[in-house]
């Protein structure tokens, strides 16, 4: 996930990010001390595995509150930090969704369950190992959520920035565990997929929390009234939905070298997207079914796909629903009582992320 | 665990905590269904295994904030509903506990993970239930964590004694955890078992969470002093750890009329607690080590470890180990700065719980 930035100042913003969780790890690593070395190892190992992302998360919420109060300069630092927050937050969810589903990578590079379990190789059976090494990611999930609304309470702004921002951070949780549990459920058939329960589902997931969340803790830190941070988070969700679609497209008909995925991994993992949900009703969905979840799809079989799925109109209902989500958000933005400059930088972005399909 | 309670009013306290959780669970339970059946039914799975407990800690909340401010009546309601949070945080730690030891029951029911995995036997396969219901596990203790937050920042009560209860909700359960972490790592051999690290390892598990957490939070609502604060926790903490050992006497010693567990569970499982831990390092631990662990252990074997285990010491030194928590108890009681009658409360609590072994 790439966006676009048009300020020179960002990358001091993000580097004071960077800063803030190194010095929330190091300062927690210290303290983990006091019970014992395995488990200042566990915390060494979050700390090698939290900062492998593009921290696009922090950079929304610091994107929002510059453009909010026309401040191009190093952020201030509740600012600073309730962008570190979201980005544990991030952490915090990924931990726990690695577990759920059994992985060891992340990013192509050994996540923290990935990592204790390699630890353990040598001393111990493989079961045993992976029970640890599941343990511990339940455990720093926890020790993540829960630094989470530490940080938020311990902010240097008013107590009703500090209210506001903990609420809003509690429904994203909810929300976000809500979309976690359809799609679990989805994947194992206790859920019906039909394509309203699956946009829901991945705008619950994902979305809520990479975008709504950064949006309107940004329009909250810049003291911006109820109105405004829930327009942003309308804009969020919009945004968040769009986002979610480019990628189920660009993973079935997208170039790997420009996005760097496994050309058509959700083919070969036979994966629920709203595109394959949206076939499912269409009179080819028979031609298109043998194909999914075939670990084996040669590249002739990958165009045959790719061609029914354009065929149905399901590559074309997706590009729908993407347009449809953009207006939405154009919509939501101008409703926002923000400055001009704002909105400008709310549709670069947006404009940037949209790039990415093309 | 049974507390005696002297005042006659704990009933109708009790009942405002129930109805406070009822309260809690029903409008949670509400709000799910807009995220679809799957999650209202995880929901009502969760209203329908929260409340089976005792109540201990809402119990001990409530105990030490009537003890300070000399007040029989029903409770004011934020104490009802930081008792209440205290319970939803035990429920929690219950979940990711049941989660990481693979249990399906607790007090002789199905646990959620159980409900949840038994309403899908017929639908799915074996594999796939367990899997769904061990999500359903982990979300539904990541939504307990974050509503703890919410109901303390939610709190009608002074800005100050919420930021207070919050700063100890956060150490309790970064120790919690610890402890947690420890455990589990004791049971795989990664971290070695001397007398200490079990001590420390049981006193963070449980001990935190079930006696410093719910001390601490009946003072900071009575708007006690940082330093009673602090006695408090320090009293919790010795209070805790007397407690936990009288446990792991029991589960040897005890009679199983009296204490409802198996009689000698702990001896069948091989469990690694402080009275086994000091026998180790006796010259009997080579003829008491063979009948650890053994599921098939007779009457007459039984007889055989225990005795063995009182000429080793190990029942001698846990006793002493047990006295000095309870003068520890008493003396940190003693420090802190309160009335008479909270003083004497707080004694007959421990004598209580003393009692136990008798």
């Amino acid at each position: 996930m790439s966006i676009a930035v048009h300020r020179p100042s960002t990358d001091v913003r993000l580097d004071q990010v960077h800063y803030a969780i190194r010095a929330y790890f190091a300062e927690r690593t210290h303290s983990a001390s006091r019970y014992g070395p395995e488990f200042t190892e566990l915390w060494r190992i979050a700390t090698a595995t939290v900062l492998g992302g593009k921290l696009v998360r922090p950079r929304l919420v610091m994107a929002v509150h510059s453009a909010l109060t026309d401040d191009d300069g190093p952020a201030p630092s509740p600012v600073v930090n309730a962008a570190a927050a979201v980005e544990l937050l991030h952490y915090s969810f990924l931990l726990h969704d690695d577990v759920i589903d059994g992985d060891l990578m992340r990013r192509g590079q050994l996540n923290l369950i990935g990592e204790v379990a390699a630890g353990l190789a040598t001393t111990a059976d493989r079961t045993a190992a992976l029970h640890w090494a599941t343990t511990s990611g339940i455990l720093m999930g926890d020790l993540m959520l829960s630094g989470v609304y530490q940080l938020i309470a311990e902010l240097d702004a008013p107590a009703s920035v500090r209210s506001r921002l903990t609420r809003v951070l509690g429904e994203a949780i909810d929300e976000t565990v809500a979309g976690e549990h359809a799609d679990v459920g989805l994947a194992h058939g206790a859920i019906a997929p039909d394509l309203g329960t699956i946009l829901a589902m991945e705008a619950n997931k994902t979305a809520t929390y990479t975008f709504c969340l950064p949006l309107a803790f940004g329009a909250i830190l810049a003291d911006a009234d109820a109105a405004t941070v829930r327009a942003l988070t309308r804009a969020g969700r919009h945004l968040g939905l769009s986002f979610q679609l480019q990628d189920d497209l660009l993973s079935v008909f997208g170039e790997p070298s420009r996005h760097g995925k496994d050309e058509v991994s959700d083919l070969r993992e036979g994966k629920m997207t709203a595109l394959i949900a949206h076939a499912r009703d269409t009179r080819q969905w028979r031609d298109i079914h043998p194909y999914l979840g075939r670990r084996d799809l040669t590249r002739m079989e990958v165009r045959r796909v790719r061609t029914l799925l354009e065929e149905c109109g399901a590559k074309a209902e997706i590009e729908r629903h993407i347009d449809e989500a953009m207006e939405g958000f154009a919509v939501a933005v101008g409703d926002a009582a923000v400055p001009e400059r704002a909105r400008e930088d709310l549709s670069a972005l947006a404009a940037s992320l949209r790039g990415r399909s093309a």
